[in-house]
């Protein structure tokens, strides 16, 4: 179990091995590691924070993000696309900074395995940290290019971040269990219409973009309504199946 | 492992314990035992159906929908805004025909639950079916008023599927762990505008309410376009945190 | 002006030249000539029909529509975008029955003036009867290829509703003032993508594409929410102004 | 006709009684003061600016707005929703810094008018500039509380940007035609549902709500996605109309 600690306007803070400095005052190392999740901690100005159990959401926008990120928004759609569940097998493709690896690990759980390719060695090592931080045990990072081949086979799904997604395709097909799905996050729509193409001459069934927007509700004393501003794009969601 | 056949034009068959009878012809169950996925069988008119290795969304499309279900774009949401993963203990209410509850069992597997209530007896027995059906062992269905109160203790998640989610939220609260999530389906504002009232009252924290538009795009050879018609609105998701 | 009859269930008719039979029974032509908006007539069976002062939008959902046309949302999005005004001078490709025409006719008004060109005499001829019936003396209706070339000069809309309207920048560019629009609509994102380039190519300012999307609300006593249906997409919008 | 000055970045001035100072230069009043739409003027540093006639959105973008003003989005979809066009008796309240008043104004030309009721001196003031900068010559401003009465009769639209618009309904009725629209512009939901119920009181038909969303297409060489923020919600647009 991971804590957090959650100061009286909501903001969150990661622990570590150190004193919590913040701008309301600090907290002892010790006291931390002896709290429980529902108790109070007051620092030395006298300020309180709650102990929260950290879940995983807590953890990714906390941890190192130094790459950006997938939304939950996005891993949401793809979990219930793809009918994601516990003890599943997981290839990903790039690592980044390991949020989608961290949200697919913590859902297949122990009995399930997510395999995590990176070429780039800087982005491996964050993400390499990420993890670790969470306590995952069920995560295999590999610093190699996915496209010389995915030593894995019989998985569930493959799930790719990549700029070209479709040199992978084969090589995915390879990986998949029958049933299996392919999933790809592309930002353009030019990398839709080719992977698209692709999934068809390999031979993919349910082959299906799509893009979701997710609006939020202010719910004020003055009225209700959608939120003034909004995320307008993050990429397109291709999925195809293995049959 | 669940087999489901597959015709030509990518209509999908649930196998069940008879011979399968199709426009295109029918296929012996002893045939269809026999096979494995990835297997191709043919009709007695020559059509050949593809055995696949059933998933999730294979059987919630399949199954005994009588009562109107929640879509995958509305589970996804609810699983990335909560961190779901494998091993968490989840209460649901009400049941309906039991779609989120397969898709929340199959998500949190053997080491974790799902308790879902329901209050009208014909809608727990279709649920029940479908939830056998589909071979979850870690579903259990209780045909009782959530109002009058939930049995379990110390969960990651609420979810309330009900015209009045509101009357739920004190006991919610107490069945919720420190940091566990209470999510509500509601189709309409007034019933988010009255809930997070409620949540709020009841010091709930990260309290979030959003709607999820998912959007499908066409890739033809004349060219790429979101669809002509589209789902404009199924519900609200509202989310609070218990601390 | 133009009058239409509406019955009790909202539902609109337009008045020709001849008597108004209905399901709810007819009505004596010389008895709706001598009507006047306000006025409600009764059937032969004694049912109401109140009389309207029809609109443009009554009289475009009532008219011969065998094409396909252009929705409200996007001509206003056409309109706003571009600045349209009374008095201006519109070029039209290709008319269609006419929807657009008759829209950007009634808006421009007598010192106005919408050239409309269309290639195929079908077409041409619906559009006419609907122009016509509508009373506009400001439209010239053209049954002629645009691509050979525009005989207007000087206006201050060219709006193209063609499937490859990158055939007509050149021309258009020919037929704006300074400071004009070229407008075009084009559902498939792959024509945006041309278009674009060829917008820049011939030096139009301004670029830019969008889509509109509308969300219609149920004001329900049980409560409040968008539609459960919606048009997920008609075409893009894509905008360029000469320098 | 009005001109405005581009610099070769895009940027656009608004031309007052003065020379024109920028980043990259002045030029003389005298030399814009002659100069045509199509001409390209140097500032004394040598940069390069066009000449263009400007049109209303340039306008409007440019003026004094000092409070918030309407989208296009929003005042296109109210155009095609009530059908205005060139001719055209408007009422509208409150009248802000006159955007909305400059863009119908426009709209309905020289044979229609607008009349704007605005409770504020202040922003009264700022729409009179404003208005008469752009040379409108069929607008009339009114400082007054449009709750205590419309004096204008027979009018085809009556727009309301108000926070009760549900007080001026019956005032509303009064001063349309038969066949005439109210339009109302509101922010919440909230407003929304009161609005509906009087209007339905009030007998008034096609009673419809709904809300714009448009999004901005990015074509670049990378590849084409809609952009990546948006403008989530400005308001909702409510219709009636008189029968």
């Amino acid at each position: 179990m991971m804590k957090i600690l959650m100061n009286d306007k909501g903001k969150k803070f990661l622990i570590g091995t150190e004193d919590l400095h913040t701008e309301q005052g600090y907290i002892k190392q010790e006291e931390i590691a002896s709290s429980s999740p529902g108790d109070v901690l007051k620092t030395h100005m006298g300020r309180e924070f709650h102990v929260l159990e950290a879940n995983i959401n807590d953890y990714i926008q906390l941890m190192d993000r130094r790459c950006s990120i997938i939304l939950p928004k996005d891993l949401g759609i793809i979990t219930a696309y793809t009918g994601l569940g516990s003890g599943q097998q997981i290839v990903e493709a790039g690592t980044g900074a390991g949020a989608a690896t961290i949200f697919l690990g913590n859902l297949v759980g122990e009995n399930g395995h997510v395999f995590s390719y990176e070429l780039r060695e800087d982005f491996s090592q964050i993400a390499e940290k990420n993890v670790k931080g969470f306590g995952l045990e069920n995560v295999t990072l590999k610093c190699q290019d996915v496209v010389e081949g995915i030593d894995e086979e019989n998985v569930d799904l493959v799930f790719l971040d990549l700029p070209k997604p479709w040199e992978v395709v084969e090589q995915a097909r390879d990986a998949l269990k029958s049933g299996g799905y392919l999933a790809a996050y592309t930002p353009y729509i030019d990398q839709v219409k080719l992977l698209t193409r692709i999934l068809k001459k390999r031979k993919f069934s349910d082959i299906k973009s799509v893009e979701c927007l997710v609006r939020e509700i202010e719910v004020k004393d003055k009225g209700v309504r959608p939120k003034t501003r909004m995320t307008g794009h993050t990429a397109y969601l291709t999925f195809g199946r293995k049959v």
